[in-house]
């Protein structure tokens, strides 16, 4: 069941590096890409990084709305986060095409993606120059949800859970490391 | 035994998300802390982003000297990872007090952590409103390495080595997960 993440916790859906998926939408149109390269900026307000190339089509429509979702897949999604990471949206529906489902978020207009195991819906912090030069964008978290099958009370939980639920950290060329053992030092 | 990897590359020494140490020198003193925040910016020629808090010494010496090391430790060193994550460096020395060991590195002069599994030798890209606004830092890699026993041709090969070296995924409180299994989707 999907439930809401406090705010100031919502980093600790990206503090392990996981892989993720991004959301957009904009005037009618959607789309949905992988990007390895996202992470916690700040806590509170709470704020992450995601690198969004200028040749994506995920770039228009987060450009024109000011808001995307960065989804974490689970290892059960890794063929079609693999897949909306190699194609392009721009005349073609990624959602239709690798079967990834999207469904109303709670406050911005871009989809989640279904079957995912956290979201953080982001509103982009506009910084111009960071975007030009780097193809960074910064996001504020506005919501955060999680599936507590896996994460409960700001802490995720794999160790119970079906391992298909466990999030991804993509490396290159189709190659993931699921993540692992959890442990713990004094 | 650690082997140059081909700058290039050198992302995929971060790509799967691994918590890094940072290290660092200036003006005879030096330091290390841990980061969860720290990912690739670009390939070519390769970049990394950390965020720096302004309350830390190792912001000092990384601003004095423009440089800093992103080191990937590994499982064994994970008490290390929260102890240099933990305590502050000014006043201390914190190679000393963890039991970490300073290493000369291949380009810069922030020393190498032994032990760890890669090392992305950096120097900071100066933008000064990323580094006061967001305590966010991009460095450019100048040189790059890792152990071959756990990465090689460009590749991380955790699935046949101890298990006390694979990378660490940090969340908070002390809490970690290993790098997990290795798989593939076509």
């Amino acid at each position: 069941m999907l439930v809401d993440v406090e705010l100031a916790k919502s980093y600790r859906l990206l503090n392990h590096g996981p892989t993720v998926l991004v959301s957009s939408a904009a005037e009618g149109r959607q789309n949905v890409m992988a990007a390895a390269w996202a992470m916690p900026l700040d806590f509170d307000p709470p704020k992450v990084l995601v690198v969004i190339d200028k040749s994506t089509y995920s770039r228009e429509l987060i450009e024109a709305s000011g808001e995307f979702i960065l989804n974490v897949p689970c290892r059960a999604q890794a063929a079609q986060v693999v897949q909306v990471g190699s194609e392009s949206g721009r005349g073609a529906d990624k959602f239709a095409a690798s079967g990834l489902e999207p469904l109303p978020a709670r406050i911005v207009a871009a989809p989640r993606v279904a079957g995912c195991i956290g979201y953080l819906e982001c509103r982009v912090v506009p910084e111009p120059h960071n975007q030009q030069r780097y193809d960074l964008f910064i996001g504020e978290v506005v919501a955060a949800q999680a599936d507590d099958a896996v994460f409960r009370a700001g802490h995720w939980h794999f160790e119970d859970a079906d391992p298909a639920r466990r999030s991804l950290h993509y490396i290159a060329g189709g190659h993931f490391f699921a993540t692992g053992e959890a442990f713990s030092v004094a």
